[in-house]
C-alpha cells in the first residue's frame, strides 16, 4: 500500500448524461463521508460544474458539506442526467510541446495545487478515460502527487475491460420495458404493419439488444433485431419481413442507430440508395425514419418510426435496482482504491456469474480503455444476425434486475437540483 | 328504474390503445363478477376480440369466465393497449336506405340475438361513441332490447361532456415526467440548444399542457409550450427563443403535433414556407422536426427534436394510480348503470372540486358526446399563448397523481396476453 496522501478530492462528471450517473457520483461522496468518519485522508470533497471546462473557470462546490444526509443523497440516486452538469472537452496531449496545449495544463495543475486536490475522481465514458491518461502522465511528469481514477458510465456499455458499465442496465430497463410497451401497442390491430424502433447506439449494439431481453424467459421480442455488429442489407431485410407477416400481421423491429451498409455509409443517410430515391428526397431523420421509408415504398403497408431517443438514457423513474446499486458501490470503491494508492486507473466490473448474478470491482490501467470499443461479441448475435441469443438475455437480464423505491411528489418524481 | 334485463353482456375495445384502458375492461368485468354474486340479470360476459370487426366475424371470448380472479384482473389493469384488440370501423348511418348498409346490421343484430346479447358497452373514444349512438338507434327501431352503453377512453382528453377520460391521467404522467427529464438532460451542458418535446394531440392540447403540470408546485416546466387551440406563428416563436436565450442557454419547448399556422397548414407539412425553402426538403417527419429545422436554420445553434411517439400513451410501467382507479370505476360503474336501465349513454366523471380533488361519475346522451371535441379552454392557455396557466395545472395535477404497484418479472412489467 502506497502512502495515504493527506489534501481535499475532487469529482467531475463528463460525456452524455445517463439516469445512474448521479448514483456514482453519490457513491464518491459516500466514499469520502465514510472515510472521514475515520479521520480520512479527504478533508473536503469538491465537485466540478460541468467537468473540466468548469474546473478550469474554478466553478467548484463543496459536495462533502452539500449532500453529507442521507436524505440528499437517496434524491441524488434518483436523479438522471449528470446533477454537475457535464462537457465534451478534450485535453491536448500533454507533451505535443505546443505552448497552447502546454497553458491549458499549468491552468488546470496551478488550480489543483491552489485547492490542494490529492485525489481526482472523473466520471465518464471513453473520451473521459482519455482525460485521465493524460492527467494522470502529465501529473506524473511534473511530480504533483495526485490518484486520479476514473470511474466509468454509458449507457452504449461499450468500454474495455469491464464487464458492463453504470447506466447500461437503466437505459437497457427502459429500452426493453417500452419495447413491450409497443409490442403491445401494435398488437391491437389486424391491419398489416411494421413498427421500427431506433435505438441509441451507434458503435455497439448493446442497448439495441436490450430491447429483446425477455427472449429467454419467456417474453416477448421484437420480431427483428439489427445491430451495428453486423453489416445490413436492405434486401436481406425484406425477405426477412416478408416472411414474418406469414406468420402475423403486425412487426416490430428493434435498430441501433449505428447500422450500417457493406460500403460503410449510414443507413441513416440512404441519399442516392434506390429506395431512397425513389422518393428524391434527403433525409434529415435516422435510422429507423430511413427504413420506414424504405418498407413503406416496398411493402406498401403502414409503417411507424419511433425513436427512442434521449427518453431512453434519462428515465430516471425506471431506475433499475442493480445498476443503481452498483453504481454508488463502484464509486465507493473508486474512493477506496484512490486511498490505497490506485491511480491512472479506471474502475470495473467483473462478471463472476450470470445467475446467481455475482460480480466483483476491479480496476484497470485506463490506457487499456481510453480508446477502445467493446461490440457485442460473436455469441450474442443469432446467425441471420437479425436477432440476440440466449446468451445474449442472459448477460443483460441481471444488469436490469429489480425497481427502485423512488420518490416522487406530486405524480413526478422528486430530482436533486445543484 | 326501468325492468331487468335477462340475458348476457359484451364488451369491445376500440380506437388507439392507452395504458388504462385494460383497467376499464376490468372494471366493466368487476362489475359483471359482483352483480353474479347476487343472481344478477347478467349471465356471461363476452368480449369481442377487435371490438365490432371481430363480432361481425363471431370472434368473442368469455371474459367471466376466463378472467375471473383478483390476480388476472390485476395483471389486465396494468397492461397498456387494448387486451381484446382494437378496430376502426365506422357504422354507416342505421337509416341510409342503401341494402349494403342495412346488411351490416343485420348481421351484427342476428349474432347478438343468438348470443342473447341484451348488455353492451363499448370502451372508446369519439368514433366508439358514434358507434354506441347508432346502435342504439338501429335497436330501437328494430325493437331488439339491449341496454347500449359507452365508456370513454382516449389519451387525447377531448370528449365533451366529461371533466376528463380514462387513459389521459397515465399519458399524462409519463409526459410529465419524461418532459421533466428531458429538461434535466438538456440542462447538463453549456451550450446553446433547443430541445423540441413532441407531443400527442391532433385537435387538442390537453396532453402537451400535461409537460408543465409541475409549474404550480415548484416544479419545473418547459419554457414554452404551444397548443394547437392556438395558432402558431413562427416569427413570434423566433421572438421568444431569442428572449429566453437572454435568460439561459438550454432551451426545452414542448409542442402539440397539431399545431397549424394562421392559414390553418399544419406545422408538420412545411413545405413552401420560406424557412423550409431554404433547405429545399420535403418534410416526412413530425412538428418537432420541421420546427427543429426552423430554428436550426434561424440561430444556427444545437437543435434536437424528440418525438414522445407511442410510448407516450401505452406507458403501462408508469400508470397514474388515480387514473387506474377511476378507469375501473367508470367501467364498474357503466354495468350498474345498464342494469339500472340506462342505454345510448356515456358514462362521464363530474369534477366536484380540485383540491380535496372529487368527482362523481354519471353519464350523459351520447349523441351530445359523438360528433363533438372538448378543446383546453382559454383560461388554462397563458396570454402569450407559448404556457398554461396555473388553474390548467390546478386542473392536471390530480388526474397524474399517485403510482401503482406494478408487478414485475425478469425486470419488465409483466402483461397479461387474451
Amino acid at each position: 500500500m502506497k502512502k495515504m496522501l493527506q489534501g481535499n478530492a475532487i469529482v467531475g462528471q463528463s460525456g452524455g448524461p445517463t439516469a445512474a450517473i448521479n448514483a456514482t457520483l453519490s457513491g464518491v461522496i459516500r466514499g469520502v463521508l465514510s472515510q472521514s468518519g475515520q479521520n480520512g485522508a479527504i478533508q473536503c470533497l469538491y465537485g466540478m460544474r460541468n467537468g473540466l471546462e468548469g474546473l478550469l473557470e474554478r466553478r467548484t462546490v463543496c459536495l462533502s458539506e452539500l449532500l453529507a444526509t442521507e436524505d440528499s443523497l437517496r434524491l441524488l440516486e434518483q436523479t438522471p442526467a449528470a446533477a454537475l452538469g457535464s462537457c465534451r472537452k478534450k485535453l491536448p496531449a500533454p507533451d505535443s510541446g505546443k505552448p497552447e496545449d502546454q497553458a491549458i495544463y499549468t491552468k488546470l495543475f496551478d488550480i489543483l495545487r491552489e485547492m490542494n486536490i490529492r485525489y481526482f475522481f472523473y466520471i465518464g465514458g471513453n473520451d473521459s478515460m482519455d482525460t485521465v491518461e493524460k492527467m494522470s502522465r502529465y501529473a506524473e511528469r511534473v511530480g504533483y502527487e495526485i490518484r486520479i481514477v476514473g470511474v466509468p458510465k454509458t449507457i452504449d456499455n461499450d468500454l474495455p475491460e469491464t464487464d458492463h458499465t453504470p447506466g447500461y442496465g437503466s437505459a437497457a430497463k427502459y429500452v426493453a420495458t417500452v419495447t413491450r410497451e409497443i409490442i403491445r401497442d401494435c398488437a391491437v390491430y389486424t391491419t398489416k404493419a411494421v413498427t421500427i424502433v431506433e435505438i441509441m447506439g451507434r458503435g455497439a449494439g448493446w442497448l439495441a439488444a436490450a430491447s429483446a431481453a425477455g427472449q429467454a424467459v419467456g417474453g416477448e421480442a421484437p420480431d427483428l433485431v439489427y445491430l451495428p455488429e453486423r453489416t445490413f442489407d436492405m434486401e436481406r431485410f425484406f425477405a426477412s419481413i416478408e416472411k414474418k407477416f406469414a406468420e402475423k400481421p403486425n412487426l416490430v423491429v428493434a435498430v441501433s442507430e449505428g447500422l450500417r451498409f457493406a460500403d460503410g455509409r449510414y443507413v441513416s443517410k440512404v441519399t442516392g440508395s434506390s429506395e431512397a430515391d425513389a422518393f428524391g428526397h434527403q433525409y434529415l431523420a435516422g435510422t429507423a425514419k430511413a427504413l420506414e421509408v424504405a418498407v413503406k415504398w416496398h411493402f406498401g403497408c403502414k409503417v411507424r418510426s419511433i425513436e427512442l431517443n434521449l427518453p431512453q438514457r434519462c428515465g430516471g423513474h425506471i431506475l433499475s435496482l442493480a445498476d443503481r446499486k452498483e453504481s454508488v458501490a463502484i464509486g465507493k470503491a473508486a474512493v477506496e482504491a484512490a486511498l490505497a494508492g490506485v491511480s491512472g486507473e479506471m474502475m470495473v466490473f467483473e462478471r463472476l456469474s450470470d445467475q446467481p448474478y455475482s460480480y466483483r470491482i476491479g480496476h484497470r490501467d485506463v490506457s487499456r480503455i481510453a480508446n477502445g470499443i467493446r461490440s457485442v461479441p460473436d455469441e450474442y448475435i443469432n446467425e441471420g444476425g437479425d436477432g440476440i441469443t440466449d446468451a445474449c438475455c442472459a448477460y443483460i437480464l441481471p444488469l436490469i434486475a429489480g425497481e427502485c423505491d423512488i420518490l416522487w411528489k406530486d405524480g413526478m418524481p422528486e430530482h436533486l437540483i445543484l
